[in-house]
């Protein structure tokens, strides 16, 4: 008794789960009503706002997801609405996969996700139990999941909890391949951050200073590597090794995307260093 | 007592009141000092960010939290600052309606969330008890009051708090009225979200597939109606039963307001099923 | 015991530490992922994100603390990441400061709140203990430590925390100095915020309605104060005491900013009252 009034005072016994609500339209009240869906059912919950800045983009969500992962809490909850077939054929899921959970459509995002822990994943088919909005399941479908998958979370472990109430268990995913690339190998455009920051699949090492060979959107740039934003050139992108481990077309406080208009995230990418 | 610990355990105990905090500036700082308020009375308080897409605009605001208010729950306080006439004669007011709480001014978006719970209201005109600015009464008039109601919110039900300590009580509300209306019958936009999607109060019952006449702007317009956005045509604008049971005019992967430049929250619009 | 029980079930023991997440880059994923590094560490915190409308500026993300530092509770943590020269020379620093904490890069930011406080401030060099990226060090070193001080705050009090064990003390800070001046005295732009209200460091006594000479990008206008927003001219800048009882340029529901394309954080300007 003693002992557990102890750790009640140091906080350690009221766990409480992270919810991270990811989509593509955080800046507006939708996001919110989503929040107030997940807190109804376990208001113990930490909810997170994970914004997304491409719109109906599953491959700048999953990879901004894959990156990030790691950074979260055992247990963590993934609510991921970047849904641009809300309301059609693609499946509505719960997806427990390692110690995390994911739930939101089945249409790509997952994928990757998966993956990273090979066969320690459970996938169920989300079984609507009330009338569902056919533009919103974000707040009447997968929300309500979150939350009662957050409310277990407080009393189970991560891998003690079943998704079979939610509906019934699926094999397979819609595929999404998102592989890292090497130096001189095709890669892609995989998200551009609000910085304007043009991020690639492309890793490998690049000594300080050297000249590249970027090809992009059909024409060939010379670019220059530099090691941080700081020690790049004025006014001219260069190439960074970014925070997710992969080569970035950078500007010192500046916007590179827009030297590039006809790119987005999808476009092909290849880097080759030059001496 | 040990069904004290474990309820404790599970935490189920420990209320954890939540603090909606909605704003037309959400997207600066102002609102993390709002949030900063209310965390120094209630450090318990669970914040929601509620982002409004159009600044100084209580119509937008109204519409956004009738459509919310059900999916937050119950003792829920809601500290909507949207505000254009800080620091002039519109009351700072707080108000319970049912089992939720308002907190802020009386410019017309209290006036529907009253009336959705009818006699079942409690309003107060707050008296500041510090010094405040004639700039920011988020800070310093409602946050404070938020962050009480809050506090109070931890041992009491919502329907047991009084707010007699805030102000004298007052009777009525600044009229505000968007009642939803029918196919055939005169409706407004009542907001334009982060997607450009048009919404309307414009309620009623269309089949798939059916051709539209929409009157907007002076213009008319003929539209499809379509159950989802990916069932909708391409680079056109179309009509969905949005996510308020209300019809939007929309654009798949696309701006519809874009298309209607002179259109804006309040703008008056008439839609015709022509089958 | 049963005064001990009393107080949990008001929710008056478990501590809940405030992380203040201060960045320019709060609208891309990468903000939660910073979030998530302190809830792995400190569950119980409760993350208040602080938007900063300027990206790179230090003088702006200065301002905007120094404004707001007395609406959070003792004891928060101000994690804060506008860091242009990351990767580079800036020393990465842990602080205290009276009972608040500052987390992030020494660029300038810290000096003006080590101020507000005189001798009472500590001040450590982070020593990263893992491997961290050039690029992105608000995630891997700064977080880390915000999440471990926010840890210690469930049980210790905030003058009781040591941060020796983050690294070594030092003793300055790069000097930025962000001083009030008066009417008729040379100051600049500290702040652009969300509205275009253009935020200066100049404060002082002026009359409703006085005209004032504005000099401003070289140029010089007349401008009236006014006391509200609502009381202002229509479509014409004017003067206001804004928040943080400085003088601002600001336009009725309008953007002043746009109205001065040229000056930008850092312009000088100068207001003299002419009755």
């Amino acid at each position: 008794m003693v002992e557990f009034i102890r750790e009640m005072r140091q906080g350690l016994i009221v766990r409480t789960p992270v919810v991270i609500v990811a989509s593509d339209f955080w800046d507006d009240y939708y996001q919110a009503v989503m929040e107030g869906v997940v807190l109804s059912r376990a208001p113990q919950a930490r909810i997170v706002r994970f914004p997304l800045q491409e719109r109906f983009n599953v491959v700048a969500a999953a990879w901004a997801l894959m990156c990030s992962l790691d950074y979260f809490p055992r247990g963590s909850v993934f609510l991921v609405v970047v849904d641009p077939g809300v309301g059609t054929e693609r499946k509505p899921i719960a997806m427990r996969f390692g110690h995390y959970f994911y739930v939101g459509p089945d249409n790509g995002i997952p994928y990757p996700l998966a993956r990273r822990v090979d066969n320690n994943v459970e996938i169920v088919e989300i079984e609507p139990r009330n009338a569902i909005s056919a533009t919103f399941h974000g707040r009447d479908l997968f929300a309500p999941v979150a939350g009662e998958i957050a409310k277990k979370l407080l009393v189970q472990d991560p891998e003690d909890i079943l998704l079979a109430e939610f509906g019934n268990e699926v094999s397979g995913l819609k595929k999404l391949e998102i592989k890292r690339v090497g130096l001189g190998e095709r890669g892609i455009i995989v998200y551009i951050d609000v910085f304007g920051n043009v991020i690639t699949n492309i890793s490998g090492s690049i000594l300080e200073g050297t000249h590249c060979e970027v090809s992009i959107g059909g024409q060939s740039f010379e670019m220059s590597f530099h090691r941080t934003f700081e020690e790049g050139e004025e006014k001219k992108p260069f190439i960074i090794k970014g925070s997710c481990d992969t080569f970035e077309i950078v500007r010192k406080q500046g916007n590179a995307a827009r030297a590039f208009p006809r790119i987005q995230v999808g476009s092909p990418i290849m880097i080759e260093a030059k001496s």
